[in-house]
């Protein structure tokens, strides 16, 4: 079982790419594996307890989260999750924060547990343009990636965590009159569809130390 | 009849969105206009006589040439071609220019005599990210623009004449490795389909001043 | 004698770094020419006014109009004004434009007189980041760089007659907030100096062609 | 005592902002500090071992590196320092890295322990282009950055440590003819004086937890 989460539109964005992929390969199979689809709230303390919940119910061998990155050009491949909170934009509830943590107490960052390097050449390969990114932002992106990556590790589970940031769409873009870079949806749902052939190949991880 | 031309790949690029744009939509016929697509070699003089050879066979009521715009991340709907070839990637024959008239003694320039603002409206509707673009450069892309303005001018011709520059396509930039917008071909082909359909409803243009 | 003229700040701006260079330049004497500086109004008819009236009243042997381009990192050496005002920025009587002429019947475009690739040449050398841009835009920049060359053609004058684009202040960008490229204006002035030099070195340009 | 590092120029760049800046620093006082500017080699095992000589040495109340950051336009706070060596562009040994590890068996990151969002205001209310940059890049800097905070960390001291990374010089930008956003010597100067003074001002920090 893989676990795949969207986030819900947020700010002045009617839709979001992570939705619909989400929803697009919610109830495959991939690689052997069940794929389970869910759209998470953009909201600083829900997103969390949904997730939780998500694992704890599914027990899935990896989760993969999916999230819009405005302006970026490729898929980016999230290395890693930091500890902090940072966004003007305000999320579903009209939270806003400023340099706090996502958890308390808890480590500076943790790294992301999925194979990036394999999905990188798998979806270069596939011509589908895509980067291993060393930022996954400060905003709810980086602390679902970083509170489930937290959950893992001090449940001291094996589940493999990674997040894609991926691009607005064509019409998102053609809506706006601005000048950004968009991808189609189905050049994304391939992507998503090789990442989890990728996943689903390489198996469960190793436990990680708590510290 | 709509002439649609796309250029053979050029530089370090093995493909050429605007080539199997010009391939996809030959022989088709788009709001009772017949459209034939045509490739033209990336050459500072030979692109320039297959356009003419073109026109004086087919008699289009307008000419609609397609290029790629390395970086782009939106259809560039060009507005206006200069009077100036100056480059430093060779043409196909080696050529490279550095502050030369497409045409001496030719006007600073000539502007497009497709119905831009209609197009673009017709894209943004359809979700298609564009824009009106005021420099299509000067590389061959703005040349051929110019040229063919130039003929239809002198020749006192009605043919609508204008430029559509593409982005990269998503497997160029993958194979770059490099950070750069792409845009999919099913995306670009409903770009310019809309951008014919628009076209034939428009009709031929007026004589234009010679001066 | 060469006339330097900037804007006022114009938008949300509360400063205009051509404002401040045509300042500093005024009374200047370089390479034997007495500089002129004077701020035009950002408006879409009293620049051109005010500009004719300079031009009447000093006989320059060039005219470089400076302006600010927000966004851009280098110093932009204007290739081309072209025979279009579009812009959503309403300038300082509240006007916008879309897709109108800047002069009715004038020619599509006219291409600056100034020496442009001497002037590059001296501004790389001097190390001050500076190109050769193909589109001043269709605000009033562009507007003001085509009434001038329309001016100067049609008097049949010999007057030499450009424009540089500006990047941001730094002070108007760490105010903004946003990720903008921007230059300090020691290095603007440098830049504007050593233009000046160019041109007084060059001398007075050709008669054009009125057509 | 405050020591500040830049680095020696490396891959193409014949100069580097960090290495002036270090130099133009040393032996000054600011804020009731004496001020200590050294230059790090470009190494991927060299440049750690100087800064441990040189904190054994000094016993700093706070460390300021520099770094130099193509393509950026404004003065990057590093919030975080990552675990990760991934380059290809060779340091000055000819070593390349991918997905290697700062510190073999070291947390996944390390936070600035410098007072980043005092520095920002204070940069802001100075007219310098700045900002909270959420990574320092996989290279050298990141390194540097990671070492002497995990250095800090083990010998548990109360050293102050942070990361300013610089755009390109004006003539670097300018002899490289790329469109690149640069900042002149002078703004970023003065940017390292303010950030000196709000060091200054804080003191020194707390102990961290070693873990």
């Amino acid at each position: 079982m893989i676990l795949v989460t969207g986030f819900e539109p947020f700010g002045q964005h009617s839709d979001n790419p992570s939705r619909e992929l989400a929803k697009a390969v919610d109830g495959r199979r991939v690689g052997g594996q069940d794929v389970r689809g869910s759209v998470l709230p953009v909201h600083h303390s829900e997103a969390a307890v949904a997730v939780e919940r998500l694992v704890s119910e599914l027990d899935p061998m990896a989760v993969l989260h999916l999230g819009l990155a405005e302006g970026r050009a490729r898929i980016g491949l999230e290395r890693v999750a930091v500890n902090a909170l940072d966004y003007s934009i305000p999320d579903a509830s009209g939270y806003r924060a400023i340099d706090e943590p996502c958890v308390a107490g808890g480590p500076a960052a943790y790294a992301s547990t999925l194979p990036l390097r394999s999905i990188l050449a798998a979806l270069t390969a596939e011509g589908i343009p895509a980067f291993i990114s060393n930022s996954a932002g400060t905003y709810l992106c980086n602390q679902t990636l970083y509170t489930t990556l937290h959950l893992i590790t001090t449940r001291r589970l094996r589940t493999r965590v990674g997040f894609l940031h991926l691009p607005l769409l064509p019409a998102m873009v053609a809506a706006s009159g601005l000048d950004q870079p968009s991808m189609s949806v189905a050049t994304m749902l391939r992507g998503v569809e090789v990442t989890l052939e990728v996943i689903a190949a390489t198996g469960a991880g190793e436990l990680r130390r708590t510290r």
